[in-house]
């Protein structure tokens, strides 16, 4: 009877109560009166929401359990990137450690899915996707763990970070990531067109970092649009930040991206601008959300808890009615599942049963009150209870 | 030997370890090794923090313990105000048991100090005020609450309200309240000569919110300054919100606020200009915060915690540096005592015992992890211990 069970009196997004039968591993059922086959879970009017999906992160670099690390970085992008890479090894951020810390911690807040960006330079070569991809072996019956190949450090300004690129992806990296192609790489076209070979020659979607603001921001989004139309990547590629959406004057991106099929991720930045999840969404574009670094050289802020994610993308797109907050959950959830082509996702017959009850009476409640008692189920099996996942992190 | 303890190995503002001794609810002494009088806590290397200051609430007005309120109000300010004092009956919002709530939980979170903003108007009269002073005499001995009798839905504009303020002064609220002087009041000079003659007539301090954005904010900001210095009434003045200031072109107003010895509150909004804690603090300006109105009819966000609110405040104005995350931590707490005029306060001899103590290595990890373990206490009495307040909330 692996995977399957019997969720009785949960309320799907907040709605009737109801019973989920799971097969396999599978929704088999939904209705009320299911007759129990398996383990019962007696729901008590829980809410039951899909698995959250943490559609942007980097598993590789926080410092869970590791001595305080004392900030005293300067405040540059570039400042962050050196630092982070030259203190590295120093710190004992062992990628493969690190990374199971924080998977099983997001496992135990709900999310059953997690793209991570994990770096890839020439001072690390593959230690980071390595040691993410042992984490996501490791893990693979609790939580699904998909990597970006990562060029943290800048590609085709660091000689050498090109083949590195090329090797991770040939060793398993599902992604190709890329980074801010004027700002960083001082090459867009350069950038770019590196980027989209490595995804042609691979057969692999494309995630890029983009913090570029303004005009800069859109004018490389525009060459990131060029190129997913000419290649035929619709739904295949994700903006990451895309702080350039959130300036005054950059609205007639919205239905190009839409037409194109490129996702946003979001992580609802407070300080910067930041994509408008309710006008993306009405113009058509698939949004996401992550929690992005945590714990890090970068940031002290985060605990990888995707619906405070939801939270904080409500707060900053000013979500209060119901429907609304919803709104950011479903980001947080439905969307980082298109986002990254997650087959079977969602509260529907054939789906995977991934599912976490939380008691609520609504999900606007749900949301605001984050409450740690939850019940994460994946494939259909309870995988983390109360914030305690199954598997002890190391 | 009320209110006499000894708190052991604790580490004031995560500090050396050292004793706290409290004699008659004050600090008698700081020091490795003091002699244990009353009670001895163990502190086993804790952080200790004075308490948290609340600046900014609306303790009449949340919904806790009530069915949830499905939000479906429309987007304007007035929209919220006409919805929020046209329901409020039917709700049962009743002022003081829902005071009473709202400060045992804010008190569980830490918060040894709260200003609440309490609404008056033509349809309710001073029913707000009547509760919320019931809650603060009940909770006298575990919570300091001073009250700002607030014109929430205008007061020129809304004939008899400007009667009911007085009413409401002579009757105790510590703290005379404006509103948007341009923006709702339709006449500036008009609403602040009301306000400052409230507070010239009863020798009370004032507190403004000023939502008013850009040019216009900062033309009612300056009339603040100077009516604030015609009247000496530097270091009693107030302006929450104050979105204005974080509008590009108003670093003037800056070294005005400080010369005029006005205090700014800010909750870090994350969808609003606000303004930028650090830039006003190296500008001499007293900075504090508050979480507003909580789970309210406004907006279903907060929980009350003022370690909550310094995250929020320190992710809106981009503090990553552990000094900086500190600074967010020193608004939540020291700020709010500046701005409020609260005597004997901090972790000195002399001070009040209002501490709180919360496990961690730093006081950023504090402050980013939000630990629920908190032993908070008030005038050298234990008021609430992981989340539990010792006085059971209505």
């Amino acid at each position: 009877m692996a995977g399957t069970m019997l969720l009785r009196d949960v309320r799907p997004w907040g709605g009737a109560v109801t019973d989920i039968a799971v097969v396999d591993g599978r929704i088999a059922g939904i209705g009320a009166g299911l007759t129990a086959q398996g383990f019962v879970i007696e729901g008590r009017g829980r809410i039951a929401i899909p698995g959250l999906v943490e559609a942007h992160t980097h598993l590789d670099k926080n410092m869970l359990g590791l001595p305080w690390y004392r900030n005293e970085v300067g405040p540059r992008l570039i400042d962050k990137i050196d630092n982070e890479r030259l203190n590295k090894r120093r710190l004992d951020i062992d990628p493969a450690r690190q990374s199971a810390r924080q998977a099983l911690g997001s496992l135990a807040h709900g999310s059953t899915h997690i793209r991570s960006h994990v770096d890839v330079d020439t001072d690390h070569g593959l230690w980071g996707i390595e040691g993410v991809m042992q984490t996501r072996d490791r893990l693979r019956d609790v939580v699904d763990i998909e990597l970006v190949a990562f060029p943290q450090s800048g590609m085709l300004v660091r000689p050498g970070t090109l083949e590195l690129m090329d090797a991770a992806l040939a060793a398993g990296a599902e992604v190709v990531g890329g980074l801010d192609p004027c700002a960083i790489e001082r090459d867009p076209k350069g950038h770019l067109d590196a980027v989209f070979a490595l995804a042609q020659k691979h057969g692999r979607p494309v995630d890029i970092h983009l913090h570029e603001p303004g005009e800069m921001g859109a004018f490389s989004m525009e060459l990131i649009i060029e190129r997913t139309r000419a290649l035929g990547m619709q739904g295949r590629v994700v903006v990451s930040h895309a702080f350039c959406l959130g300036a005054p004057g950059q609205e007639h991106l919205f239905a190009a991206l839409a037409e194109a099929g490129i996702a946003i991720m979001t992580t609802g930045a407070a300080s910067r601008p930041v994509p408008p999840v309710v006008a993306l969404r009405a113009a058509g574009v698939v949004v996401c959300a992550g929690n992005d670094g945590i714990r890090d050289t970068w940031s002290p802020y985060g605990n990888g808890d995707m619906v405070e994610r939801a939270m904080l993308v409500g707060l900053r797109n000013n979500l209060r009615r119901d429907d609304e907050v919803e709104v950011a959950l479903r980001v947080c959830t439905e969307g980082g599942a298109q986002a990254m082509g997650v087959a079977r996702y969602g509260l529907d017959v054939g789906c995977d049963a991934d599912i976490v009850l939380m008691p609520a009476e609504s999900v606007a409640e749900l949301v605001v009150a984050r409450t740690p008692d939850r019940l994460v189920i994946k494939r259909g099996r309870i995988v983390a209870e109360g914030g305690v996942p199954s598997i002890a992190p190391p």
